[in-house]
């Protein structure tokens, strides 16, 4: 398949550049605007496809190593008790993954983030830069 | 990590055998207990582990290549519009997907599963096994 126009992924238009962590092999690495829950990142194909089974076998392998590397990365950082792993693609269909970091203390600790009600909480840029270097340097890039 | 007494799935109380779809090499599908959304099926690992990291890397393809092998069958059985994929484990941490086609007429169509509040929908004997049966005919089990 190749790029549709209106993939706002293909279009460069989401997720924003300056949120960007890490540039992997299959997939690019980007903080979720909204970090209510601490970590919260978006694990975005290089290509659009929209299914698992849209992609060949090897093509598939390297994208789980890196959601696992990712996922890897963000539990050390935030020192979570569980990780979250989320490819749904209702909104946007293009591949991408939400990598959830679950806390201790979390609201909704038990439930998907989903069901909890909050207002998006946008870091201010030093501290948006802060916490993408600190995933970086957990990543080894 | 051993198989731990507290955890369902290791005991065997959970998923319910009666709900079993296919033994597959990593992992085990069950048709969910709730068919609200029909076709939800869980895709358990077999051995006790609760992160995709935990696993090295020959057991992560193969769980990846079985989720899309399951994933498929769904989405063909179904004429899901698009799949939904998730590993959680916030309630049960040993790793189980949740694999769920949505539907083209879906309620919250864009918004994820979690979303709809309904009563559970347990479907009579007869409609389970006739479900489980088509979709393990779609994996060629």
């Amino acid at each position: 398949m190749t790029t549709p126009l209106a993939c706002p992924a293909c279009a460069g238009t989401w997720p924003r550049p300056d949120f960007r962590i890490a540039d992997l092999d299959a997939s690019i690495a980007y903080l979720h605007e909204d970090q209510f829950f601490p970590g919260w990142t978006l694990l975005v194909l290089k290509r659009h496809a929209t299914e698992l089974f849209a992609l060949d076998a090897k093509e598939r392998t390297t994208l789980i190593e890196e959601v696992s590397a990712v996922a890897h990365a963000l539990a050390r950082v935030f020192g979570a008790v569980k990780m979250n792993y989320e490819l749904l693609g209702n909104q946007i269909a293009h591949i991408h993954w939400h990598l959830v970091p679950r806390l201790a203390g979390d609201p909704r600790g038990k439930e998907p983030v989903w069901l909890q009600e909050h207002a998006a909480r946008a870091l201010p840029e030093a501290e948006r830069i802060e916490r993408i270097a600190r995933i970086r340097a957990m990543l080894g890039r």
